[in-house]
């Protein structure tokens, strides 16, 4: 039954969208806005924006800063709902999609935005060794992974073991890889300097890995090359070309050799969410659905995808990239079209991407931004990144808290989110037991003593 | 061997100190200061802000807001050397403390200040059920327990399975009881009021449950008559004389009657640290270890302790109420006293503790503060409580950011900290499953059905 029928018959027709990121967040808003019947289900109770989630991975920011809950986002629209859930499965034939709790949720249409995934390139058993950086408890997985390394080091009187827990490697060179390694050089140059007795945290090894012949492959070169150059007058180490053979629990071999390492930290490669996999369309290499210049799924009546899910050909038949701008124009876009044909009948226009400029950092006074063949670096590049970023936060506790944040740091080079927590079955730092939880006998039973 | 024999021996007594908290960070100031060899061991990074806990566990600020890094605090002093770590045990015969990962720590001088654990009263197995407030990881467990049944409420139809889910139990009346209950109450009054689509949060239960006959019977009864009174006017059911009889997964039982309930939160029982019982010296119901006028543990030479592992008495041989100011004294006086009868031999005075008020905040405008005769409450008590903790906190930093957070908070009545996360092995709230992270795949392979 078309969408259409289903409105007549119903007087409403159900939108359901999966997953709460930068485009099923803005459908919903637009969509909220039009007084059309809308759930969005998401994994997590927030949105969270992740081109800052380097910094709560090093010690920046906390996750609260950079989160924000759906329902607060989309309460003004009552007619708007907000679903905690996980969605197990698509029944295109039933137009129903099932959670994994066993709620099963109806639609007229659906939009699908449940963004992307680490790929450890097949090497799966890599994840445990190498965490990535998608969601908080990942960044606070890094986070408290580095800073072990130190406190580990410190603990003991083996230089080579120190020089092993200093050593943190990350894999990627792409904005993520390259922000984490210029962050984590920054926090053991600055921050963590003068804290230590035993062990100097200014001799921390940050090693950037990168398999291809350059940083930054969606930037230019002369840009690639700055920011390898910034990099490296941080004391990182820059190693292009530089494929990952093995990781494993105190080293990663790339090139033949086996370095050993404190942390290992996985930029490297992004696969668009499972979920794809389970419609029963064909979906490329990266595990993206193909969607048409309507952003609806070929083969699947009244489904759309959106954001990294999405395979979304520019004119010259080239896939978008899995950036927050491209989610969201598709998300408005998507939104606008919908609203219009469901209420009025009117056709659906196709989608056309328009590139805001791209832009990464590397450290202190050092940032690229690019549009076409606009291109700054540099100071200037850095305070526009620094605005562009705090005005994209969604609310303005937001802002002002992060930009308060960002001054300190400035003037100080001390970070305010050094916390150092071990929830229980969290990844182990190195080798060294992590501390456990002994004053809280009644609350662990299993792990006492007694 | 006593200490001054070793430092005429070696030139240096080596002083440690267990324990980052109020009374041991408090020494290793006075002591790093004095210019003696201090080493401070810890099983968190951090020295946290306890008082203000609570508003972590209930959205209003995050984990980083109140903890500070410990090497952080002491970085100017060189002589104090900062170990991450847990005690197994002491060995007082051979001077030495053994760490959990097998590190030994050899001392002349032994300084303990583990602070204080839960204590369920012999029922252990309430444990899971109804965490306690001492960690970052506990305040983060009951946020997430507490915002999760909200979202359970919202998935299901059934009017009763709402109530329930709605339904939060605090179960002691003392002062963190007191401000955990009126803290939930507005954060489901104000916070999530308009959030939720098919339950109302203001019709969420919020129970305060007390075995004895009044709240905050550290205060006078016409404060704890009006402490009730305000937690009345914020919605939250006050129970005196209401002895917890068992808890499970989804009810508590007091007084004869099953409550089906949410999330129970546990603030009743406190126990000094385990550590204590280790030492093989007599102990106090409650597990402190008896020490003298001059803060030595009675039976152990060159052996001290403090805060709420000491049991410390006044001069009516009442023992001194486990507060941070109890703490911060003993640890300054103690140290004072160390300093000069390791350096010039100089005789040890005994300590005498000033009390400088006590003070318990129910909400909005409702605080209440005492020393001895003069008693204030309402609005001014609310201001003075005010500035006190921020006064109280380490870091013009995080004084910047908890004034703002609660000026913030003030105006608009929202909270900046409304994170849901589901750390692996996280308590479930509920009864129904935790969402999973499906688009992870490749770092919990155990949980991935493939």
């Amino acid at each position: 039954m078309p969408a259409e029928a289903a409105l007549a018959e119903r007087g409403e027709p159900r939108i359901v969208i999966v997953g709460g990121g930068f485009g099923g967040l803005e459908a919903a808003k637009v969509l909220g806005k039009a007084g059309l019947e809308v759930t969005l289900v998401d994994r997590q109770n927030h949105h969270l924006f992740q081109p800052l989630l380097y910094q709560v991975a090093t010690a920046a920011l906390s996750a609260a800063d950079i989160a924000e809950p759906i329902r607060k986002i989309l309460r003004r629209h009552r007619n708007v709902r907000v679903i905690l859930g996980e969605v197990a499965r698509v029944d295109a034939d039933k137009r129903s999609l099932t959670l994994t709790d066993g709620m099963v949720l109806p639609y007229d249409v659906l939009i699908l935005a449940p963004g992307a995934a680490h790929s450890y390139f097949g090497h799966d058993e890599w994840a445990g060794f190498a965490p990535g950086l998608k969601t908080v408890e990942d960044a606070r997985a890094i986070r408290s992974r580095s800073l072990l390394a130190f406190e580990h080091a410190e603990k003991t009187d083996d230089p080579a073991e120190q020089q092993r827990l200093m050593t943190i490697a990350v894999v990627g060179g792409g904005p993520t890889g390259v922000e984490l390694a210029g962050s984590l050089a920054e926090l053991s140059r600055f921050t963590l300097a003068r804290d230590f007795r035993q062990v100097d945290p200014e001799k921390a090894r940050i090693i950037l890995l990168e398999a291809g012949p350059r940083l930054l492959s969606g930037f230019s070169e002369k840009m690639s090359r700055y920011a390898a150059e910034r990099l490296e007058r941080l004391g990182v180490e820059v190693k292009t070309g530089a494929a990952v053979e093995e990781i494993g629990e105190d080293f990663v071999r790339f090139s033949g050799e086996a370095v050993p390492t404190g942390v290992v930290v996985w930029a490297a490669g992004v696969a668009a969410s499972p979920l794809g996999r389970t419609l029963g369309v064909e979906t490329d290499r990266t595990g993206r659905v193909p969607v048409d210049e309507k952003l609806a799924v070929r083969g699947l009546p009244d489904v759309y995808a959106i954001g990294d899910l999405a395979r979304c050909e520019d004119e010259e038949g080239n896939p978008l990239p899995g950036l927050a701008q491209v989610a969201k124009q598709q998300g408005r876009h998507l939104a606008t079209q919908l609203a219009r044909h469901l209420r009025e009948g009117a056709p659906m226009s196709p989608f056309r991407y328009r590139g805001r400029g791209n832009t990464a950092i590397v450290g202190r006074h050092a940032a690229i931004f690019e549009q076409g063949s606009f291109k700054i670096k540099g100071w200037l590049a850095w305070l526009a990144w620094a605005f562009i970023h705090v005005y994209l936060l969604v609310g303005a506790q937001h802002r002002t808290q992060v930009s308060l944040q960002w001054l300190w740091r400035y003037v100080t080079y001390e970070r305010g989110a050094r916390l150092l927590t071990h929830p229980d079955g969290a990844p182990k730092a190195g080798k060294g037991p992590l501390p456990q939880a002994a004053d809280e006998p009644a609350r662990r039973p299993d792990r006492t003593v007694r």
